[in-house]
């Protein structure tokens, strides 16, 4: 059985392309680009609450490394340097190697190098941490929102929760959605390309990560502002086709979190440039709602009648 | 009970003093200062394994800050941001704000801004991420030691492994020592003064933190060397002082880990300016043997033989 420093060698020291000194020291070095600043992340993922415990482990950590990638998009940060602690309970190398290589694969898709990290035993935990560059000044805060402002959101968001629902049996989908939803569950895809484009154009940004209603409480929070939603702007369609329950695909959309979706406000102005920008990278950006001066959270129902509704936010000590 | 963000708003807000943007949003904003490269380091901490349950929460936090800030002394890294991922089993108000306390003092007492971290709900685990600056190219590897160097430990290595040992009721010390050596252990004292100051000095370093001959290892293994310690010079004295017993004395020096010592190894002509060193941060060094080109590890007894020596490292899946 191998100990902790032939695991290290064995799965977690990777060619780096941008650092000074990777693995296998007291500290990794490296350096942001002369007018950059650093964006850093850290997230942990606790088996049986963040995953199940007989996770797939290659899907594991592809989705271990992209949700923290994806804070860098929220940030409108360009990832470039990453860290994994964990503790595993026992050496499964199988799992270990398997798990590395999904780790591996999301860092070498967006052009990160893993630099270091820590292994001890315990019970399974992942602690990535995260490092990004933005030009000094550009980040993307979440306190930004102006009155007037649209509310935007990108792809699909609500398919990941549909594929939970799914895997869980609590929910049939109809089909090719089922593995599509699921696909979106295990692997999401991180908006990378889209929040480094908005720098500049977004007033404010998050990755959803808890639920649209639920993360757009916290731009309605630190931005001191209030929302009304378009009801009939919801991008409810493969939600609807996949599941064929207008309750379900709903309360997908506002309250799923694990499509990592970007959820934005922008300037009326800025309308235009976002529609194009959807266009040129290929991604749907939904115009959902706009930013109101007078704290609240509003939604417009297809009737016409105005209700207020409540976050509803995912509390890891709910 | 307080939910995930009201704990971050009340234990874990802290004012920064160089960061652009700190605890709240998808990530830290901030950028080293001109010239310098940044050091990072990660370290988890997990109930049973690294602490006892019932460790006091203080010293605690305390000693999660301390084991990181500890990694960039060994770098020569000037410590100034972290960040800390922790999973609770449940959300015991006091208990973390004491954590936080501690947590909060060793970053104080080091100039470190705390920055942002993630809470979430797990078996307890613990897992700061520190971020450090060093002048580009200075900082001190593991990987530069010479035929003919010295070899230099800090302190008094081997006081927190008694202390440990007295706590467990495997060995009784003598008077006041228990409460040096259990104060040792559990407020451990990072040599950032001395870490800082042995930039281009010294020619490899770490801190002992899985005892010295398994560290000491770590440096011949990466510097592709050798090593000849002189039991002589070894610092046995007050561990002989408090425990009155060679066997568990010279086991505590050459295996214990948590005092967190810097070992270094320095050309011979650095002698007189790490005396001087050594009386200006009132910090004792002592040089306890030199490199040799050739691999492996001895020790030359006080009897005049020399001996080959294994190194005992803790591996932590052993």
């Amino acid at each position: 059985m191998p100990g902790e420093f032939d695991l290290i060698r064995r799965c977690f020291q990777t060619p780096t392309s941008h650092t000074v000194l990777g693995v296998g020291d007291d500290g990794a070095v490296f350096a942001p680009r002369p007018g950059m600043q650093l964006v850093v992340s850290t997230d942990m993922l606790v088996a049986g609450r963040h995953f199940l415990p007989d996770a797939d482990p290659g899907l594991l950590g592809w989705k271990t490394a992209a949700v923290n990638v994806s804070d860098m998009a929220a940030m409108g940060a360009e990832p470039r340097w990453i860290t994994l602690a964990l503790a595993l309970p026992e050496i499964d190398l199988p799992w270990v190697e398997a798990f590395s290589r999904g780790f591996r694969a999301c860092c070498e898709g967006f052009g990160i190098d893993w630099v270091g990290g820590d292994t001890t035993r315990g019970p399974l935990n992942l602690c990535p941490t995260i490092f990004g560059e933005v030009p000094a000044g550009q980040a993307i805060r979440r306190d930004g929102a102006r009155h007037g402002d649209d509310i935007w959101i990108s792809g699909w968001p609500g398919m990941a929760a549909l594929g939970l629902a799914h895997l869980r049996d609590a929910l049939e989908l109809v089909g090719e959605w089922s593995a599509c939803c699921v696909e979106r569950l295990h692997r999401p895809m991180p908006r990378v390309a889209l929040g480094v484009s908005l720098r500049g154009v977004a007033s404010a940004m998050l990755d959803v990560s808890d639920g649209l209603l639920g993360d757009l409480a916290h731009i309605l929070e630190r931005s001191d502002a209030g929302a009304l939603l378009d009801e009939s702007a919801l991008p409810l369609a493969p939600l609807l086709a996949a599941c064929r329950r207008t309750e379900s695909a709903t309360s997908a959309l506002l309250s799923g979190g694990d499509d990592y979706e970007l959820l934005f406000c922008a300037p009326r102005e800025a309308r235009g440039q976002i529609e194009a920008l959807a266009r040129h990278i290929e991604l749907p950006l939904h115009r959902i709602g706009r930013i109101l001066d007078k704290p609240g959270l509003w939604m417009q129902r297809g009737s016409g009648v105005t209700e207020a509704i409540a976050p509803r936010g995912f509390d890891h000590f709910a």
